[in-house]
């Protein structure tokens, strides 16, 4: 039986989960894999708080498990970019291999933090910075590792998911159902990084890096949230026949990259339309294996603390000098991310009510090229003299689109901005 | 650039595609993980059969292949039991690392040939051996790791999956579906390993000893196919909000297992209802991701292949004298399975039409304890004077309810054996 002393950075809902975890099923870990796992020492910032360790273990001195020898491994769950990023670059200086959760810090400084561990020959878990206990790193990085992967498709954000879920199920505002978001657990009192799309943008920098071998820490892509989404736009996407998704894209276009982040209308045959909730799932789309989707909770205690253990668990057992087993200092340096791409439209205009008001708004959007499918005008009852006219756009690039909706924007029977929503219609 | 010599063992479906991604990902591969990979030397029954390798590489002798010193590795798709078994052994013995996608060796000879390996100090990849593409033995020995996995679900044979869909989509007999399975290479000629449910329950027992650390190669449990199923079974689900699916299903009860492999009725909510066409997909439920759901092709020239070079990456980059880390030899001895489980139940009855047939089989029903929620009776327009009745039956134990449907089936209004299906009613 080897030995796994483990140096724990936080000790708040990730941490306090895989110290529950180890608890539990330190006995089957053994048996499983012929190692014994021992939180050490945890650094906390609060030693007087309650803790699911002992308190001799707890320790408000960095060093003190950044550079003990009787540490085999460093788990960093802090979050945040400071001190977490300081922390990681003492123990991979001290040649700990290191686990992390924290997908801010790997999206920020992902490239010199690998870069540090490969000189250090030593190597850096990241299961649990993508989609919590779903093991989407793992998979891209050994079970698809012979597959050129030229796409891949995410519902990556739960608290998104969550939202649009309720809207579309129980027919409520977005406020409403942020509001249950929050209470349940699903969204934090700042909401922001969350349903602005940044989280989501995050881990898509950090799947795409892995999936098409890219260094992506400073090259910006488009990213949307969900904040104007109406419960109509929800109704009026499935008379259509889509789902309306908060989604991340990614695909190797050879010379370039396409990466995005922004909700989307899913034709409702998508294997990705039915993902209820605050559960992930991300679709690869590989050479050999073709259409892969994996699907499970990608938030919460416990699921991020069973990608912490299994990172421990797998490093441990193979984290002898064999830096060159890591992925992640990519082979080919960053590409460009595409811009101005095609796609058909489903566009939301809030208007005044004026006779005629489809084809003032078709007209123009005709007179800069861009034609049209579905238009149909429809009266809020509750606030008289006021609707809004909602349009299906064929294919057309971005660029061309948002000037047209810039113009229509500027027409006298505007009563707002447009919600301009791309319908997705690749496998 | 460490080389990793391969040493084939067939080079038919499997092996084909093996030697194909091989060539063609060489780069990305040696790029991903310093392993530069080639295939040294490939056993074959026909050497003047055309061959995606140089023909130097390509032998008959065994020996060359199993116990040469210039392979590394050993790769077995010849498939079958014999002499793929006495080839891996030879391997093992040589003290190569093996790499199989041989599901029938594993279920019949599995702890066998696992408890070889750990004495020889090699390891043993299996990945292709269960659901193609799918990296679902990692997920589970790897990923999961930190979990309890209390119980799967899976669509794991993608022939049934393909036919019941087909049946389902395009409203035609499961004859119709059978051969057009077999026209796209998805059904075999002879198709009833597959059909009969022997494929599935084969997989089922590698991701049951996997999951719940059993040892089960000579546990029998129950297995059905789905030759009986009609067009009119598939619509009756529909109408009662169910999709039929050909399932495995293991539980982890304590001190016994739930292990079976059968056609059921899944509710149109179910995360399996919508995996469509060739498709397979497996529901783990784990006590701390709770429940996860990988989904792909399970089969396949290509998709085999990369489950197999993952493998081959694998034991490559960590195969060093661990044994111990491999899985497979239980830490518990195998454990019974349970028998006489209640559940629901969908029932077809091939009747005469005879006046008050519902009355007659609704009160033979119930005389032996069993209670019913739905009854209705369809005339076959086709067959005049012979119809069916349908029923759905409340929660029983199979020995009653099998014992109740022989008596039935003895009724002078019968005109055939009845249709049994279970309905799925669990996560």
């Amino acid at each position: 039986m080897k030995k796994v002393r483990i140096g724990l950075l936080g000790c708040g809902v990730v941490g306090g989960g895989l110290c529950e975890l180890i608890r539990r099923n330190r006995g089957v870990v053994a048996d499983r894999t012929g190692l014994e796992l021992e939180v050490q020492r945890v650094l906390v910032r609060d030693p007087r708080k309650e803790r699911p360790v002992e308190r001799s273990r707890v320790t408000t001195d960095a060093a003190a498990v950044l550079e003990a020898p009787d540490v085999d491994i460093v788990v960093e769950v802090i979050g945040g970019l400071e001190p977490a990023r300081e922390y990681l670059a003492r123990a991979i200086e001290a040649k700990k291999n290191v686990v992390t959760a924290n997908k801010a810090l790997l999206a920020a400084r992902g490239a010199e933090i690998f870069r540090r561990a490969a000189d250090r020959r030593v190597r850096i878990g990241f299961e649990a910075s993508v989609c919590g206990g779903i093991p989407i790193i793992r998979a891209i990085s050994a079970g698809l590792v012979g597959n050129r992967i030229s796409a891949l498709v995410g519902i990556v954000n739960g608290t998104c998911n969550y939202i649009l879920t309720r809207m579309s199920e129980e027919k409520c505002t977005f406020a409403a159902a942020l509001a249950e978001a929050q209470k349940r657990g699903f969204a934090e009192a700042d909401p922001s990084l969350d349903i602005d799309g940044h989280d989501a943008a995050q881990k898509l920098q950090i799947l795409a890096e892995l999936a098409f071998g890219a260094e992506l820490d400073h090259v910006p892509f488009p990213v949307e949230g969900i904040r104007l989404i109406e419960d109509e736009d929800i109704r009026a996407a499935a008379e259509l026949g889509y789902v309306l998704k908060h989604i991340v894209v990614g695909k190797d276009l050879g010379d370039a990259l396409d990466l995005r982040a922004h909700p989307a209308l899913l034709p409702d045959v998508h294997p990705l339309a039915h993902v209820r909730n605050e559960f992930n799932s991300v679709l690869l789309r590989g050479d050999a294996v073709d259409e892969m989707i994996f699907t499970g909770k990608g938030a919460g205690s416990l699921p991020t603390a069973s990608a912490v253990l299994s990172d421990i668990i797998d490093v441990s057992r193979n984290g002898h000098d064999h830096a060159e087993a890591v992925w992640h200092v990519p082979a080919s340096p960053g590409r460009p991310v595409a811009a101005d791409l095609e796609s058909k439209y489903y566009l939301r205009f809030p208007i005044r009510d004026v006779p005629g008001v489809i084809g003032l708004i078709a007209t123009a959007l005709g007179n800069r090229g861009i034609s049209i499918s579905h238009a149909s005008a429809t009266l809020l009852p509750a606030r008289p003299g006021h609707g809004n006219v909602k349009i299906v756009a064929h294919r057309c690039a971005e660029s061309s689109l948002k000037k047209a909706v810039g113009e229509v924007e500027r027409l006298p029977v505007l009563a707002g901005r447009a919600v301009v929503l791309r319908i997705f219609e690749e496998g």
